[in-house]
């Protein structure tokens, strides 16, 4: 196997600084993945996500499954050569988006059927078919099939989803390994998924039983979907104290800039948003002064850079009135250039907090960033 | 000034092998100029268009006078700083716009009245105007306003349009030069435009009455707008052999590729049109080999590039089956590579034109190319 994870330094509080080694490249955690849902990361090419340093990116497995379909991306070589990135990808199991974008589903011990949302098709997704369906794109890392519920839940509907998330872990694992060993090494690690919703004990009971299974690396699910940010970071406590020191900890959909430092803090090692990418296209740039809504005509003659401390591309060269114009006018290329600023924006924090846990001041960098959004953009 | 024109070589036939100096760095022609309508080429960002190497591109003064508005963009330094683009830029003179886009047009002598297309406020577009904008927008090269018609059109209406074209040429001119010896020189040179419609004898009436205005270039407009393209040659050779042979040509808004070293074989320089980035959009990329329909199904497993023989940056590194997701999935990625590779198409198109000149073999080139393209794609 090629994949390895090492801390290579914790500091007193729980933040790890690590290194995940992958067939694909080294990654430093803490990292944040953007999100390349249909195997491209919205309004920006390879060559960018290149420049900007990312190291890995996200890809949604239901949607790959319905189009262009995994079976023709296998084919064609896996995903990696696919949509041509060689580096890392990790691929979601496909559930969230079920459970949130499809239509009609029916949900049963054996798995979770759904109607497309592209034709209304129907489909079987089960925990075999999404690892099998993870295999055949050739990712990273997988993600085991979990049960995803709506926040806040009935305590009996958590406890019911916390079983059939094991179940289903359990099944996904086997699946897994099977496959390994009728096909020697996997180039591919599985994660696991915690649930348990918004009850502490909840979340301890999925997180042993998923810790039996015994998997490289441990995600934290059904989070940020709502719940104040003082409860996603009580969940994810409870979590990550009980998960081993020497596994990947990955937070699944988190989340806002300046609220990445409390769960690295927490001892999360792996993040991804759609928050910079989409952001972006609704022409919400992200700075050290916190959000720059560039639509707002006082940008129109403003020609200072999207982020007076950014040193992307971008903000080398562009000012806010020509990108407010770009918004206004309805281009493309506003879009592209917000993007690029917001990804370079992320990766460049995350950048920071590793470097703050090596001088061992995340605390201070943490709270400095709080009161520096707190003021708002000059 | 800091402009000039140079004609390097000329072949047996007509065609053209130039030099076009501004103050934004000189051009090679015969040129094609891609259509950065708003202030930017849809799709790309300014670095795509350096790596594509661009020399110059066009802007539209209707758009830009109406959005962000020209004294927006003169306070804020001039079109070339606002959009950050340090070389050469044409702008039309609105008057194609206003005709075609706007609503409400009451053309009497004194100019166009019309509403605009975006808000419905109403906006008088004199010849006067239309240069005292394009001075704002600090173009390299501005064109007077003409009158635009409908072809076919009747004898009277087009004879109408070429006095009312001399008339408007005329007292732009002035304007110009008033400006001029008011302001020092200008780093503006303004050009003429030739109507007549397709009576050949129209064509040249109005080629003669502003070459007495004498003017530093010469446009051929209202062509390519639906006649025939053997019309579109016609009445082209009509004026160009009455132009100037030491001044620039500029056939407004074409053309089809397989069409273009047509058009230099009748002694254009410039060219410019809307089709390689809106065919792009369109899913319709520009090859070798004519037209790719990419989102076609026959492409969904082609690890083919979008063009076998392509050396741009999208062709090295994509396929077509992947450009074909990713249209079939509305990701903006696609229009992205699609109008890379369109324009890196054109550019490269317009410089084997240009070898073709030099080694004399234009008509040779020319004929392969049809060939070629009457074969279709692979």
């Amino acid at each position: 196997m090629n994949f390895s994870f090492e801390v290579l330094k914790a500091d007193s509080g729980g933040a790890r600084r690590g290194r995940l080694t992958t067939p694909h490249g080294a990654i430093e955690t803490p990292v944040f993945m953007p999100v390349g849902t249909q195997a491209a990361v919205k309004s920006l090419r390879n060559e960018a996500l290149e420049e900007l340093g990312a190291r890995i990116i996200l890809g949604n497995t239901y949607h790959l499954y319905l189009r262009p379909g995994h079976e023709l991306i296998r084919k064609l070589g896996g995903l990696h050569k696919f949509m041509s990135w060689d580096r890392a990808i990790l691929t979601d199991s496909g559930g969230y988006q079920v459970f949130s974008l499809s239509e009609l589903r029916k949900i049963t011990d054996e798995g979770v059927r759904f109607r497309s949302h592209l034709d209304g098709s129907e489909h079987l997704l089960t925990p075999e078919k999404a690892s099998e369906i993870q295999l055949a794109l050739g990712s990273d890392i997988a993600m085991v099939l979990d049960e995803c519920i709506e926040t806040p839940a009935p305590r009996e509907i958590a406890e019911s989803a916390v079983k059939r998330t094991t179940a289903w872990a359990k099944r996904a694992r086997d699946f897994f390994l099977k496959c390994g060993s009728r096909n020697g090494d996997l180039n591919q690690w599985q994660f696991g998924i915690v649930q348990g919703a918004t009850f502490a004990d909840l979340r301890r009971e999925s997180a042993q039983q998923l810790l039996a299974i015994d998997f490289p690396g441990y995600a934290v699910g059904g989070l940020a979907v709502g719940e104040p940010h003082d409860v996603t970071c009580e969940m994810t406590a409870v979590t990550t104290e009980l998960l081993p020191k020497n596994k990947p900890r990955y937070l699944m959909g988190v989340g806002r800039p300046e609220q990445l430092a409390d769960y690295v803090a927490l001892g999360v090692d792996m993040m991804d948003c759609v928050l910079p990418t989409r952001a972006a296209r609704h022409a919400c740039i992200y700075t050290c002064e916190g959000k720059v809504l560039i639509k707002n005509a006082r940008y129109a003659q403003d020609q200072r850079p999207l982020d007076p401390e950014c040193s992307c591309s971008v903000c080398k060269r562009y000012t806010r009135a020509y990108l407010r114009h770009l918004f206004a006018a309805g281009e493309l290329t506003a879009a592209i250039l917000a993007t690029h600023h917001n990804i370079h924006f992320y990766l460049d924090f995350i950048r920071q907090i590793r470097e703050a846990i090596e001088f061992g001041n995340l605390a201070k960098f943490s709270s400095e960033v709080q009161a520096r959004y707190a003021a708002g953009p000059a």
